[in-house]
């Protein structure tokens, strides 16, 4: 199938001169299988490597990519493979370049409020060290306690904070980059504003590491605010709780750090997968908001105005966390949401839809009126501040697996349709990946897709980064 | 000189076709004349265009680049001319694509918090149009009375409000654009987060007009702050001045809108120019900081911890002005200290470099010994607080014109090595145009070079689109 080159004995020789033999992982099926997946659930979405390399440094991923390049074999940069769209899957088998070894804190520089890191490092071991400092890193995707800060920037992460401090890119101020052809280069620095030719900063972050691999981030911190309070608003059903989101941020006048949508299946899979209860009795979906400062007044007077927006918006019940393990016992289920489903609903498809902000009521309710038409269940959560609705189409028990395979595409298409009429498009974090290549065509213009190729074959001729992500596959030439 | 076909009658008549007869300057070298230079002091960087064009929309732009792209026919696209780095500039003559006509608010959508303009609307009238709905825009260049939105979107803006609100990219949310070969494409949309594929959004922004044309802008807007305070700060030089910037941003803990530098030479020669006066007796240099918010006892108490830490950071004087007029009257001090300098040294050049914010005190200081070095001026004022200082290289008088051009590349080589030795690049917000092409390569790789140029030659492979400009110059194949 695949067009690329296969490892040979003498080619892998090779790489174990780049790496070390200690790091090289080639004709093991057991050990390479946990390199074949990221975290989309089921087996739709695995392909086996021929290699796993683990390099240390920036020289080594240069040296593998100069001899991938030389010899036309694919490379998946990997980053903890907790993505969702299967942009760590190794399609065309090949070489999977983990940086899990790449995983040190290079610097942090306290008088820029920046911090320099590799790519291998933990999300939320960012804060962990900053905490002491009384500086944050503003990232936090659900999967923040795992997932690694290259593939985050690889995916341009949104997460749980963005309504108030913005995506993964606002922090990204620098990146030395491995290109396909194994040069490096770097771009930004620690500069808060650079106009020094194109923004390659912006257009490498996001790109699923179909343009190069990263070895090195420049992260802007900020001051640690003192306090964040946490809401929880009940609602009697989705319909009421999805439409005080944008109600409430409009009327109340407060910028929340996160408004988090869950529907009850989503709540109540989760509170299941945790052995948690939650004082939720008769509710039909839920909010959880925060907010954070240094002024706790001030903050106590946020909530007591984004509270009596989203009662004024329907919410039965607004509950203030009066603890921070009660914070983060809220927390903890909203992040597990995705997992417990995972879990609970083995035949299912994960979307991650963005629309304008005060177009997830309508959106919301075509889904339902969607899962209807098809029997199937489409609960949804999610990032609802932001228009960034996470659904997931879950088919019944009762269905054969043919029949699931034949009918998710009709969903989807129908489903995309629903966004792309609201001006919204199939992916708000989790990238395209593999997943939703062949969706692209359902929001973008086949200019814009000409205009990605155009840009990936200029820096990536020989198609060897990444191959498969994103937009249609092109083999390369020999 | 340029290879680009010239235009003849019969294309002039097609131009015609497209644009009305009343919107297309041939032939006339008087009405021509004013496109064929920025406001860069001095006649270095001009150059006259063959014809004007003044398209008043989308489908008209496109028809243009189309019948441009078959000719071979370099267009460079214009917004208010208000550039600082000959970005207008028609360096090979062809088409000036003026968008002055395409000057239309075309939506205010509230429940999005989002405006949707085109290229040619002034940037401060978005505000005026803004204020009774008590939203605002937060890009604030110094020439805001002036520039168009489209400009600002094209050279990735900075100015005055970037520490607190960052830079115009941040706010950009969708593009229409009319690529090179006159193909229309959208870029994002009503969207707060977007990974569906590679970041093009941010790629045009601040590509300045090298990659397509802008014919539809979608901003992001946020509540109109109720209060803006100021507060200038004198200091006995500019040492002690530049030097207060970083540790006052550090130890007060708090995030001013804007921290503006101005040293003698700087607010004296704006103060004349505008007839003005300020208190300032014996001051060496000054600060002019803003706070913003809804709560004014949370900003007096912001107000006066940064007047605190000013004051033990070398201030001798801190004033906060009492009154909108007085704010006004040191905020327009301040926007036109450029002005003035064109005026009163003719032979000059404005530089925009940007550091790492902790270094800007070095590199001030090493500034001015490359003055005493040299014998020059080198008048500093800008956005300290983000780093980024406007440098004004200046002539004495007494030196003839081919001495100043043949000590200015040796003065600037000087300077960016500075520049380059801090990590820092030689334009923040100004760009890079026809000015500063040649100087690249000593703040960045050939790599990166080649990067942009493989870029550039995906999108405009006829290299009509503003060509000359921010990498050096490849003329179309026939």
């Amino acid at each position: 199938m695949s067009q690329y080159r296969r490892l040979n004995a003498e080619i892998v020789a090779k790489l174990i001169d780049i790496c070390g033999k200690n790091n090289v992982i080639y004709g093991d099926e057991e050990l390479l299988e946990p390199y074949s997946r990221d975290e989309i659930p089921g087996t739709d979405y695995r392909s086996m490597p021929e290699a796993v390399l683990r390099p240390s440094s920036a020289e080594e991923v240069s040296a593998i990519m100069r001899l991938a390049n030389a010899e036309r074999i694919a490379v998946t940069p990997r980053g903890a493979g907790s993505g969702l769209s299967g942009g760590a899957v190794p399609l065309h088998g090949g070489i999977v370049l983990a940086t899990d070894r790449m995983n040190r804190i290079l610097e942090l520089d306290k008088e820029n409020m920046m911090i320099v890191v590799e790519p291998g490092v933990v999300a939320n071991d960012i804060n962990e060290f900053l905490r002491p400092h009384n500086l944050f890193y503003a990232g936090y995707p659900m999967s923040v306690e795992t997932c690694y800060i290259g593939g985050n920037v690889a995916e341009n992460a949104g997460g749980g904070k963005a309504i108030k401090y913005g995506v993964t890119s606002r922090y990204v101020l620098g990146l030395e980059v491995v290109l396909p052809n194994g040069e490096l280069m770097e771009l930004g620095g620690k500069l808060l504003k650079d106009v020094t030719g194109y923004n390659l900063l912006q257009l490498f972050t996001g790109s699923e590491g179909t343009l190069g691999v990263f070895t090195k981030i420049i992260l802007k911190v900020i001051p640690l605010p003192k306090y964040q309070f946490d809401l929880l608003a009940l609602f009697p059903d989705s319909r009421s709780a999805i439409a005080a989101v944008p109600a409430t941020m409009l009327e109340s006048g407060v910028t929340p750090v996160s408004i988090e949508y869950m529907d009850q299946d989503s709540f109540e899979s989760a509170c299941k997968y945790l052995n948690e209860s939650l004082p939720c009795e008769g509710a039909g979906a839920m909010l959880l908001l925060s907010v954070d400062g240094n002024d706790s007044e001030q903050m106590m007077d946020d909530c007591e105005q984004l509270g009596t927006f989203l009662e004024k918006n329907g919410a039965s019940l607004v509950y203030v966390a009066d603890t921070a393990a009660n914070s983060e016992r809220l927390w903890k289920i909203r992040r597990n949401v995705a997992e417990a489903f995972s879990l609970y609903f083995p035949r299912q498809s994960g979307e991650d839809v963005v629309v304008p902000p005060a177009s997830i009521a309508v959106v919301a309710e075509k889904f339902a009126q969607l899962a209807d038409k098809y029997g199937v269940a489409i609960p949804c959560y999610g990032h609802a501040g932001d228009g960034n609705l996470h659904s997931r189409i879950s088919a019944p028990e009762s269905w054969s697996d043919q029949r699931w395979r034949q009918t998710l595409p009709k969903i989807l298409e129908e489903l995309y349709a629903i966004v792309a009429e609201q001006g919204g498009r199939i992916s708000g974090e989790h990238g395209i990946g593999c997943k939703r290549l062949h969706y692209m065509q359902s929001v973008v213009s086949e200019t814009y897709l000409q205009v990605l190729r155009a840009i990936k074959k200029a820096l990536d001729p020989n198609n060897i980064m990444n191959p498969g992500k994103i937009f249609s596959f092109e083999p390369p030439a020999n």
